[in-house]
């Protein structure tokens, strides 16, 4: 009798924790495993404004797929997927083709660019770790030439994120330790560097505890950043971007670095297969699989879970990615067992922490409000909870964190 | 009675011997000293091909002009220099004016673009600690960047490096060694990598002993180093070079990183200030004093004094500079004492050393040809002997090379 093929799209923290829990789950004469990715490696993308602001070297944010997945079991392939034919049971790989009996779909998000003028080709985002050391030595070679031209452009450094969301707050804490250490490295007087953080949104972090988020915009506006919240960026250009002022006014913030930290959809594959999808995010039935398809699951940023309790989405998140992954594995194993009853997702939120750097963060967890060391303590407690839910105690002493005091 | 006031204009190898030494010989009644430097640092001309490879940080390559000169008896004025004007005893800094008994133009290189178009838009040079950070940043920039793109670019990973002579070839040797941690750092193929050494004249480093210079030839290409003697480059453009080729034809070679390094004149102000010179450097007095101003002393690379045994100028180099510098003190602790018999200068050629990176090098050394880890350590020790002979023990200590093994 042929072994079913599960073949898993992505090695996020959704596909990765399928492979890593499904490989435990069945045997070798059960099914045949195969993971598909860009890179041989796995990267923390909660980790990548660290790598991005060049606080955390991205070597630290990533490590070898081969080192946690089980090669007995799990046939790994480097390849880009380039389409998905669901009605075939078919993908499409920059490498040739791929035929499966079940899929899983866990290949993460894009930036959401919201059709603004200029964003692709002018603003970086913290998307991968290509992209992350790419913004750490953009800024890094603004500041190098800013000394070597005759004509000070104090603009070269000016640095301007774009949302005042998760990524763009912790971005911003990172970046606020890394300037001062730039402006020695490059002689540069402190005063003139600006690090600006546009919201189009009226409110920082929104979603968050106000008192939390009073606290994160106070400590990040002592150590430099302006806000300027309720402020739309209408283009970004070759020299800064455009943003709305009233009614009719534009005015244009000149800066050297922009980088887009509002927002994601999911991938485009999704829209291109033709699932079904809002932002290219399948909403995925309760046992995670794709309306229409009984052997495709749809994980992480792909994937659009409504939280009843408000009637809205849960943010995408490696929480989120990760829990799915655990039930997807269960499910793929029942389903390779002939069994039909399969579970159904239900989130568990356990906290949400949200650094400010190295040793400061706001966070709830377990219901309970934590801001300053504890708060920071706790952000590389649940960094390195996610590295041994999939990779176990080799891992975490591995790539952990652990300067905490 | 008032003591006569001696300036000296810029801290590089001659100015700060200069000083260093003048400090020594007169008394804090003899004379007033005053320096004056763009930076309130001296870096090592000769080691700035490290810091722009990426292989010594800047930092190692600089010490601090406190650190070498006695306050006591030298006041230090960080301005940068815009006019000399010896008939009324002037100098104008963009600070403000200067007047003094007896002046010292120690002000050094520029780099000689010899007309070709876009050189100065397009190229980069091993100038000064802010253009050499500023090569290493751009470097790393290209690398950085190759990843993040759909359609790879590869001329990013093309470097240029423009004439093959002593910048240009130890150049060449930091980038054989730096570009494969480059490749590590940024997962890129090192077959990728093109690194171009394009040279107009009909050799490699002309003057040297021909067994030397073909030694240092294989062990760059066997690195990767591609060399195109005998080529001119025609046009520097924003995607690379234009070369001559044949009698009218050209060619380009598409680089994202363009170096030049294929020799210096003098500096400008030496123009400006209406001195006879030759590319901006003065045939000086066998004493070292400029024709027509018995108190000005011109010393370093503004300084230009014939090689009588082969009826050509010396090259301007460290080792000159610095024996300019001593001789130049005496001369100066003379006039002040009411002298007119003044030392006349000759340099003393002990050897020269031409690194081709890390452990390996080229050199004539008490005309002693040497090649391999041998010239590599004298190299390091030429490099130590000149923070001796301006700082001291204590100077090479702090900032002495010590791997030798």
């Amino acid at each position: 009798m042929r072994k079913p093929k599960v073949v898993v799209l992505g090695a996020g923290y959704g596909g990765l924790m399928t492979v890593t829990r499904l490989q435990k789950l069945v045997g070798v004469n059960e099914a045949e495993i195969v993971l598909v990715n860009k890179n041989d490696y796995h990267y923390e993308t909660t980790w990548l404004h660290e790598a991005s602001a060049g606080t955390l070297h991205h070597d630290r944010v990533r490590y070898d797929i081969r080192d946690v997945i089980d090669r007995n079991k799990v046939e790994f392939i480097q390849a880009t997927v380039e389409d998905i034919h669901p009605s075939e049971n078919k993908v499409i790989l920059d490498s040739g083709e791929i035929e499966y009996d079940y899929l899983v779909v866990a290949l993460g998000a894009e930036p959401e660019t919201f059709g603004i003028q200029g964003l692709k080709e002018h603003a970086f985002s913290i998307s991968n770790v290509n992209s992350a050391r790419q913004i750490r030595e953009h800024i890094e070679y603004q500041f190098a030439t800013y000394n070597t031209e005759e004509e000070k452009k104090d603009e070269r450094l000016t640095i301007v994120v774009g949302g005042a969301g998760f990524t763009g707050i912790e971005f911003l804490g990172e970046l606020v330790n890394r300037v001062p250490e730039l402006c020695r490295e490059y002689d540069i007087d402190f005063e003139k560097v600006r690090i600006v953080c546009v919201e189009a949104a009226p409110m920082v972090l929104p979603g968050f505890d106000p008192e939390l988020v009073k606290y994160a915009t106070a400590r990040l506006e002592s150590k430099g950043v302006e806000f300027r919240i309720g402020t739309a960026i209408k283009e970004v250009t070759a020299d800064g971007i455009i943003v709305a002022k009233g009614e009719d006014e534009v005015e244009e913030i000149k800066a050297g670095t922009v980088v887009w930290a509002a927002g994601v959809r999911g991938n485009s594959i999704i829209e291109k297969a033709g699932f079904e999808n809002m932002r290219a995010r399948v909403k995925v039935n309760p046992d995670l699989r794709a309306p229409g398809y009984d052997n495709v699951f749809i994980i992480g940023d792909c994937s659009l879970i409504i939280n009843e309790e408000i009637n809205r989405p849960y943010p995408p998140t490696a929480q989120i990615a990760m829990q799915q992954g655990e039930v997807c594995a269960r499910n793929l194993a029942a389903l390779i067992r002939g069994k039909e009853e399969l579970e159904t997702f239900k989130p568990d939120i356990k906290g949400t922490v949200c650094s400010l750097g190295e040793d400061d963060a706001i966070g709830i967890v377990f219901g309970k409000k934590l801001m300053g060391t504890k708060a920071a303590f706790m952000k590389k407690v649940v960094d390195n909870r996610a590295l041994y839910m999939i990779g176990g105690t080799s891992l975490v002493f591995k790539k952990g964190k652990f300067n905490f005091f």
